[in-house]
């Protein structure tokens, strides 16, 4: 766009370049996408977003919107495209697309509808970014990293789930509410399935390094008359409970997202509950991803904390493990 | 909730005190408002965040979902409720609550009917926060907010509109566009009506000191071979276009006004384009709002910055300016 | 400083007001002072920096070289005085000024001459902010605060020293170099004196919530072949070392200060390890400050975390507690 | 490191990596390089910062000080070394290294000694950075950027200097103290030599786009009666003053380049003033550098703007360009 005006104020010494070694890619611009990506640009985790969607007109408006409030991103790049031309280069590819469960649904047939949704993602984010990393959030997520990763070809430690990562942090605030204490020293871990089944790892429930267990040992028990378990309760109710009231999840798993995305990005090194392929850990021998305490950096998994389990919190991740492989 | 566990852990020194001294409220839980919201906790303009609404589900639900995200925003206390008690000692109160314009509804029949929300709303926030700085984001803006500053009771300096802060956000990306150079590099004003007839104060558009109209006279005009003035077409056509493509705005706003926000709990003293009472300004005899760039902290407006305009922009404000005080 | 041009470009609406409600006096512009301003102000913790000290080319020099930057600051306001009028109204005061031990100097003649210096800054900081706490961090830490608090006469949950949470901080990036873990992932306390005795409390450290203890039972002893007890001896030469490497210690205290200054300003209610009155503690019955996990927020300390401890670590605190108390 | 209790503890999935992609290299760990490094870091403009100097002692003792700090740092990468080898790979070479001109020395000897220092240190980093970007923050900043760029073989524009950023922050806290409006809405350029003959650009100094000069067509003149030409003195005046009472200047220009940095990792493309190649701009046909407003990314200097000066700005830079064209 050369004018005369331009011509005269600027002298050009070089063109611009697009930056490239942050660039992040989220597919699907509905609440969750959207809560991601402003999460990520707001907090300048990346300064390079792509977002792809195949409904062209919602992802240009929020591709507008977004680029409307650059004066306050520190001029973080928005480009979005139903073609995924446009994510070429991207270190991280987070993926939120997915149909949802239809009233009589079986969750046989949402897994069936959701994997054909990943059967027209995963092979294109793959063929424009071959040295991607994936982070899947699309819901069943253990199920569909599992899709993901297949469909991928990548290595394992590059296709990760983002799993209990939110029920993790959802229970860190409810123990922080009883406690008195902020979320950010109350240390609490959710592994196992993102859902229903997962699991509360009262052991290492603690503050300051004091467990829970040691000072009641009942803790997270039946029998437990401070009824602690409540808060496990609690955390798989919240996703219920957040649609029922507001019809949708979005700000908590997007800023959860763009934690994830800040570990890999800027290779901290962190420990998340992260979806990963479990075959080998907790005696569980199928293929199937799980959630359990992972480190992640700029090459993705690079280690896996095996938390001592007691033997119930063993037969459940078992189990989850074993409907999953079955499904 | 002192439990037996609780009492063995921490030994309680005194009873926690909630904040209040950057306590900000939020008034409708729309995608404005939650936009709004969010922006502020996640920079952490405030660490103590109120949201208030009439409709008790979605505000419930908004409310927990931020509070599930709790850890990723440094235990920023969140409260919501219905009833306005819960507003009692905020610093700043932002009013996004609003109906929308009906097909086939006057401008007046809508002003009417908003300036029945801000009946129900304004006194009571007064009521509980009666040193409170008032932020108007609902349209038409400045109608309403000098509708808010009537209601409140409060002196000026202290009841501000949103106005074109945003237009002004949405020209410096189109500029920024135009001439590849970063926004914040690029500074330009639209100022007068938030709406239609806003005016762009081509005279002061400049890059590092240098006035485009130096090196384009005829930039901004309808002679311009260059065709600059069509930038400012684009912004008064944004908010339109986002509408249509995504069904409303949100990120740019929640954005532009957590940085309205910033600037008066941190005391910054920065100029925004902000809706003021211009009686006395540019020749306005009328009592209306519109906006103007402002210096604005922590006491609210400290000065108004008087643009030199030209005859034909000074005509546009007291053009506005007139039509507003007859509505 | 009106002058015509100013009064051409601004209204003024009315005047501006100095922010107050979240303004920090740092006393002491030397290495630690200057980096606990310095960690403060770019981390936008306070908006209102103020510096007192008793050399004032110094003191004059440090607070130009900050203004010289505000434009990086958000417009940090950074006042700087002799005068402790000028530190009026303060929310947290932190006093870094003392002396060094001389050559042969006994540690008792130390803490007799910064007692002195004490009594020169308390008294006048309470006397122009009653409500503010106080941040002891000169050293010899634990006993100047107790003499902080004695002096101020304020409420013991508002006096507090640093104390060992720099200590805790270097033993989290010990662990995290040993594991290959980020250190915001490795959890570990150091507790009691700020010093040659302070105590590890190896029971706690823990990863994702797994004990060390628990992998390695003799983890902390000196019959461990592994020796993770080193890295408790490496964090009490830390200081030694880096005094001796570059002559004195500044960046890590004064991020750890700006960890605890944000924990009051934002009251968030972390925990910190922090030296607080620990009669009644871990049967300790004199009236002397030591670090213990301590949650803190806008109101000063609010609770006490009482880590269950071994017989060896218990002894040794109170070991602590009766020297200090002798002293 | 691996121990038994690690093995326990971990499942390693593959090796960590390092960082590589925002990798930032400060050489001269004085003052300068420290508050330059320590901005960087802890505005986490970079997550891997590589120190390098010859006295090995401070150098160590720097690194330590700031891994103790590592906590705050989310988990920064610092490694520093004598041996160029460490610096492999970076996006950012930042030359802080320099001697002091001794009393009595004459200027041209302080650039002769200051050359020799810049052969010792370019041909490293650009051997084993052959990509980076070199910032040159040493001084006298304009010749030694010159040198910097024969002895690199790099092209033009990814060789700048710190320049006159510093003088035009300075510059805009002054406007801000005299109008009561933050700096960041003062807009002012100084440009030329970083040093006694820089240039205030007063046509352009404008808030919100009015100029001061519009107002008062004296500004910036000998015979103004408001002396705002004092201001321009005080820039110059500025380093001699804190060197003066401080000893040296470190916060602000620290800040100054970790907002340089920021816009080339990031790829903003923000406007600084930053010392390049101004042959060709302004009649300047000798080979020297000079400060002028400049847009900066990834890849270096992409625009420089020629800002429309008066005859004597411009006779004032072609001076300093005549008289370093023979030095």
């Amino acid at each position: 766009m050369a004018t005369a005006t331009k011509e005269a104020l600027l002298r050009t010494v070089q063109p611009h370049v697009s930056h490239g070694s942050n660039k992040v890619t989220v597919v699907g611009v509905g609440q969750v996408g959207m809560a991601c990506a402003f999460s990520i640009m707001s907090q300048r985790i990346s300064s390079d977003v792509c977002l792809v969607d195949c409904v062209e007109d919602k992802l240009m408006g929020e591709m507008l919107d977004l680029q409307h409030g650059s004066l306050f991103l520190k001029n973080c790049k928005v480009a979005a495209s139903t073609d995924y031309a446009i994510t070429a280069g991207s270190k991280l590819c987070i993926v939120t697309a997915g149909v949802r469960q239809r009233e009589g649904e079986s969750r046989l047939d949402l897994v069936q509808r959701n994997t054909e949704v990943m059967k027209n993602i995963i092979p294109k984010l793959v063929k424009y970014s071959p040295d991607t990393i994936l982070l899947i959030v699309s819901n069943p997520c253990d199920i569909l990293t599992y899709v993901a990763w297949k469909l991928s070809g990548l290595p394992k430690e590059r296709v990760i789930g983002s799993g209990t990562n939110l029920d993790s942090s959802r229970f860190r605030f409810l123990l922080s509410q009883k406690l008195g204490v902020a979320s950010t020293s109350c240390h609490g871990w959710i592994i196992g399935e993102h859902g229903d089944s997962s699991v509360a790892v009262w052991s290492g429930v603690n503050i300051a390094g004091v467990r829970l267990k040691e000072l009641n040992p009942k803790v997270g028990t039946d029998s437990d008359p401070e009824n602690w378990k409540d808060l496990h309760k609690q955390v798989v109710e919240s996703a219920y409970n957040v649609i029922k009231l507001k019809g949708y999840t979005s700000w908590a798993i997007g800023m959860t997202v763009a934690s994830i995305a800040s570990s890999i990005l800027h290779n901290i090194g962190n420990i998340h509950a992260l979806s990963v392929l479990v075959k080998g850990y907790h005696g569980i021998e199928d293929e199937v991803f799980l959630s359990l305490p992972s480190v992640i950096g700029a090459s993705g998994i690079t280690d896996v904390v095996i938390q001592p389990l007691t033997d119930s919190e063993t037969q459940s991740l078992q189990k989850s493990a074993k409907l999953m492989a079955e499904s």
